[in-house]
């Protein structure tokens, strides 16, 4: 580098072959501005930023918070050496935009929960403005009007400079605002926005016209206002009709999020917290770090779909950084969170990614945003989820001659479970009866593109195979529908293609109910019955569309049936047992060499390290059923366990007399302690309680380096306790008090993380009179 | 950041809320290479990767460049003590793959002029090869197989390891090889690929079953065999049937590029050299950079969508960095490239990206490394093409109330041309209609998303308005659709519409023809004509898929209309004249009120500085035609232009008597006189001759700093030239000699590039015997 520059100095030539130099180097720095986008947020302030010069007229106008200033006056023409007599115009002497919660704008517009002194209001609904004039008011002589600007360079044509003119009567569908009262010299005014406006923070002028030019108010925060998505709008494209449902998906604040195994469904409560203090413009500071020009905040398709890319980091500093490694140096595990406001105001504050997130993490991050500005949105957990498989409906498992998974080979992976969002919208690029729910997908995924934004995908077109259409929907379709392949290597190499399983993959599809904390099962949004003339079709519209679906060998014998029981419940420090049952459906005898592999796994479906490997041989009569156990040892599992606990089991049989070779897999996912959260004191509002959490430790050892995080809304808590050992069998006990301030249902949610132990939860939930 | 690290060796317990550092500080680079997918190719080696440990079994297969030693010998069970013997089994003594070009296969495979050493061969074709054994071939008991292998952790199930047994015939659309003459130790060998393999670099071994093991050759370089697609085969997804196509879209390595405006094309040539030596290599690299997995680059739609992200240097640290701005600094301007093959290998010894693309660069590269690949491609120039404006259908232009641009609010412009690619292929993604010709742009675009990557876009498609089909096929239509939309800007804020003008937008769209230099209009393939039928039902169709068509105000006055000329031809720095014409269709008296800006302009129609200001009045008996006479001054303009030296001017004429208001808008490009390139000596192949490069200064100064560029393929030559100074009307004469060593068309392409003075460019073609 020293070299190259030295050289410059002396030519006097440009040197035309330099490239961008590397990162270390200074100087330069249009040239790096302009290779990473990355780059521009992370550097210090100082850093130029990347000339639009010939490229655009202005800069593009994509950030919420910055402005330019707005004359007080502007003159028609040139400025006079001396001010204008004025005598006889109006001036404001002030504006109310009545942001008060008990005002009349916030519970007109379902806002009054937000934490925020300014106004929130919907789109496509008229709110409440009053004006203070300096004499009373003339319809036919003065001309007042409002002014609403976003960003830089404002400008009419693209939405972000609107003059909002008095009229008789509003008009649906266009901004407009009229008189509503008169009285002395105050003007009460409606406003009212269309329902496809910008959604954002505006700042708000009122204008008078003169004969010298225009007056305006000064710049105010305390009367900027900040538009939302309304589903309560039929006008709007998120329109939602139903009530309970907007409840649920819209106002709702703490949510249920399902995990574990299809047969063994956990749930662990959420803090969405979309109206707690700063968060609404966390939102927007979101879309802001995306470059995401003001003008197409009004679309729901472009909001969710750049809000997807920028929940994870991947790409462009988005707020989570994924990391599945178990061991999440220098940052929070990701099973330790609660709640996605601290993840958040982290990132508002920071501007920096925080470390670390998996799907229900992103999701829940997501879940937050979108709510918040509006969006009806539901987290949903699938189940048994393809994953990073490129659109195509097969997960290949390769094993060796004798029936051990051969991990250098097997790519890839079945998820144990899979949490993406659903958001409900008219989707205007799509033909008709696509709209409703639509798939929207934070978490990175590892295919040919690099998936680090997915959705939204319409569910009736994933349902529907019809996967031609915008966004991403092959990859749905492959995550909820694909089939398991078994392939036997072989000496030489060559793969032999053994059972094809074909309801392994989106066995089951949760979200939480409306008005309750059961959960709703809607695997059949995604998927006709297994079997249906419809299911067919779907089907073959994929692979239609080029999704590719494994064929089964033929002919493969299949006389004798092997099942795999559990225990339920099975506490982590336990030992349990492997029931088998091996069922002989034919009218001779059969033997059958069984091999049990145990892993433990990752919930990505990623083996860590085999913990069992026994052989056990069987005997079958003509029709006979046979059992076998195997006892799975505590000690073997328990010092190499990742976190969520889970252990799979690969159970493959050969009958000699037919060659049949049978694949059983099965998780089973081991139970932790939950923190037990208690409440001394009276329950009522406005009372002081106190909040006792207590944990025992399962292990047969000593654990360390213990955070204790506890989150809920409204009360005031520790973020965070540190708690140094806890040694075998002791109990932690740790407590607080805090001043009952919410109304109705009320959580505390409480997760313990170490180490050795990660996914320690619990929760309380109180009613509060 | 110091005091935090201080305090992480204080405690014991994590500092779970830190977040990822600044791009300054040294350490937890874990993190930051999970933020950014830029960090990791632009930064030192030494750097750790991401794991993926939890996430995959293996890490990701997504580089060519990388593998896994295979064993020379490999043992069924344990390794034995001492060697086994091996008598009696084969022994491989050599391996032969007939790459030389006079050889068998690369003239059966079309890949003969490809400057690589070792074989190149189309997918879906056998091909030959000659194994040396220690004994005749023994077909009943010798089982003797190739393998192909690519990438690091290879497997059968994803394409990446390939065992190809010996059998009796090729089976189309299967890997397979067959004995084809066994003659003493030799064993010639067809091997044949299926029509969907991966692309790109494979390393072959022979392997030997014995009974101990696979013996197998050792790791041979020279045997590596490239495979790309193959537009000869009609079961690859890119089969081409025209004989005449497949030489221009694939064979052909030079050709021309348009731009101008559409009423003054201009062509260059341009050297896409796609089979010099190392280009197929840095093709290869593209796809490394983009971490695109090897699986998935068997998909010609995967490959040319990740390629024309790979082409500009957003997100992902790609090959060239995109630069408007008419200075240049520390790079070469676009204007001064004359081949892909500089910028390429460029980028593929410095893996950094290479300053400066504009959009003919982006085509250029993007249509080198596709048909390098083996995919039909072609560059196309779109003239007046609307950009940037999130696939809606009107570009606004806003006008002051004295008819003057209004650039801080003039968001949106119109680029004179744009050059995107076509690429053929099956679209199995799509209903079956919309294969063939596909739109790839890699030009970054600054739209809602930020696209930085666009296509492929279904030309059909574009030409229906069924937008509603990946990829960004609004945006395409958009391009050549859009209508402009004029408003004045009122003194109260307000916007009045006036003219929509719609057929401004997309009026020409040129390829080079097959076979020759002539230039191919193909406007019809994007758009059926103005005022069909089938053209308003095509624009329903768009619309009712959320594109956004302007409405014209109804009853605007129309009784005059005005027309533009200027001189054809204009040399820059000349005087030239506009000449009007109005004329007044009614039958009463009409006069205008006429403003004539005139402003310096970026091709991309972005105004630079205005340079004209003119006023004339107009008065008009009834159906009186009068004419009016601007003269544009050389002084005026000269020191202000911008390479491509486009002139725009602004024509807006009110008439008082009916408020008709007209706006024209006119670009002018001026000439440059050219560089003149000769040959002085006898032109047949193998004689040296003498080149000879020209231009004489035609501007009013000095030039300074002058870089004179020479391409063309199968010679020597210098690179660069430099010379200080040019003065006023002075020549400057370069002069080199090279030996012809191409038969048959041959061509020198020179530009000349100083800051005062870009796009000064020449061509020669010879005709070599």
């Amino acid at each position: 580098m020293y070299k190259e520059r030295a050289e410059r100095r002396i030519h006097i030539q440009p040197l035309p072959l330099r490239t961008v130099p590397a990162a270390s180097s200074p100087g330069l720095q249009v040239c790096r501005e302009e290779m990473s986008d990355v780059g521009r947020d992370n550097a210090p302030r100082s850093r130029p930023v990347m000339s639009h010069v010939g490229r655009s007229a202005t800069p593009s106008n994509n950030n919420n918070d910055e402005e330019n200033p707005v004359p007080d006056f502007q003159y028609f023409g040139l400025t006079p050496r001396s001010p204008p007599s004025l005598q006889g115009f109006l001036e404001v002497w002030g504006v109310e935009v009545h942001a008060r919660p008990d005002d009349v704008n916030k519970a007109q517009h379902h806002t009054q929960f937000y934490d925020c002194n300014n106004l929130v209001v919907r789109r496509g609904q008229p709110f409440q403005i009053t004006v203070t004039i300096s004499r009373p008011y003339k319809a036919q002589t003065d001309k007042l009007w409002v002014e609403l600007l976003i960003g830089r360079y404002p400008s009419a044509v693209k939405g972000t400079y609107i003059p909002i003119y008095l009229q008789d009567e509003l008009v649906k569908g266009r901004w407009g605002a009229k008189v509503i009262s008169a009285q002395g010299n105050t003007l009460g005014l409606s406003v009212l926005s269309p329902a496809d406006c910008i959604v954002g923070r505006f700042r708000m002028y009122v204008a008078i016209m003169t004969s010298h030019g225009i007056r305006r108010t000064s710049r105010d925060k305390a009367t900027d206002i900040y538009f939302i998505f309304n589903p309560w709008c039929k006008e709007d494209a998120v329109y939602l009709s139903d009530d309970d449902q907007r409840q649920e998906y819209v106002m709702n604040d703490v949510g249920c999020i399902y995990y574990g195994t299809s047969t063994d469904v956990t749930s662990r409560s959420w803090i969405y917290g979309q109206f707690e203090r700063n968060v609404l413009n966390a939102c927007i500071h979101v879309l802001d770090r995306a470059r995401m020009p003001l003008q197409s905040r009004g679309c729901p398709i472009n909001v969710c779909r750049v809000a997807s890319a920028m929940i994870n980091s991947k790409d462009d500093a988005g707020v989570l950084v994924g990391c599945w490694d178990g061991k999440y140096i220098d940052g929070v595990a990701p099973t330790a969170w609660n709640s996605s406001v601290e993840i958040l105001l982290l990132y508002y504050k920071n501007r920096q990614p925080v470390c670390f997130g998996q799907c229900w993490v992103f999701a829940a991050v997501l879940n937050t945003v979108l709510r918040c500005l509006g969006l009806p949105t539901r987290v949903v957990t699938n189940f048994s989820s393809a994953h990073d498989n490129d659109a195509n409906l097969h997960t290949d498992i390769i094993l060796d001659q004798d029936g051990k998974k051969m991990l250098e080979l097997t790519k890839d992976s079945i998820w144990n479970y899979h949490c993406w969002n659903e958001c409900w919208m008219l989707r205007a690029d799509l033909p008709p009866r696509y709209g409703g729910w639509q798939v929207v997908d934070a978490t990175p995924q590892e295919t040919s593109e690099g998936m680090y934004r997915c959705g939204p995908a319409s569910v009736i077109a994933v349902k529907e195979g019809q996967v031609c259409f915008p966004y991403d929907a092959p990859f749905v379709y492959a995550e909820v529908n694909s089939d398991v392949v078994y392939w036997t290597q072989q000496n030489d190499g060559s793969l032999v293609k053994g059972e094809v399983k074909t309801d392994e993959i989106g066995t089951l599809i949760l979200t939480k109910q409306v008005g309750s904390d059961m959960r709703m099962n809607i695997t059949d949004l995604y998927k006709y019955p297994e079997g249906s003339r419809e299911e067919r079709s779907s089907l073959e519209t994929a692979v239609h569309f080029g999704v590719v679906k494994p064929e089964a060998p033929k002919d493969l014998p299949k006389d004798v049936s092997v099942k795999v029981q559990v225990d339920e419940n099975i506490m982590v420090g336990s030992n349990f047992t492997l029931a088998l049952e091996f069922n002989n459906h034919s009218n001779e005898s059969r033997s059958a060499e069984v091999q049990i592999y145990g892993y433990v796994m990752f919930y990505t479906g990623v083996p860590k390290v085999q913990v069992t490997d026994e052989n056990i041989e069987v005997e079958m009569e003509p029709n006979e059923v046979q059992q076998a156990q195997v006892v799975i040892k505590s000690k073997d599992y328990e010092d190499k366990l990742v976190e969520q606990l889970t252990l799979q089991f690969l159970i493959t049989a050969t009958v000699p007399e037919t060659d049949q070779r049978l694949v059983i897999e099965k998780k089973v996912t081991l139970q932790i302690p939950k923190l037990r959260i208690s409440v001394e004191g009276e329950v009522a509002y406005g009372r002081e309680v106190s909040v006792v959490v207590q944990f025992t430790n399962p292990l047969t050892k000593t654990l360390e380096h213990l955070v204790l995080r506890v989150d809920g809304l409204d009360f005031t808590r520790p973020d965070l306790m540190l708690f140094s050992h806890l040694p075998e069998n002791e109990t932690l006990r740790a407590n607080f008090s805090v001043v009952l301030r919410r109304h109705g249902r009320w959580k505390i949610i409480g997760s313990l993380d170490c180490p050795a132990l990660r996914q320690v939860g619990g929760e309380l939930e109180l009613h509060v009179q």
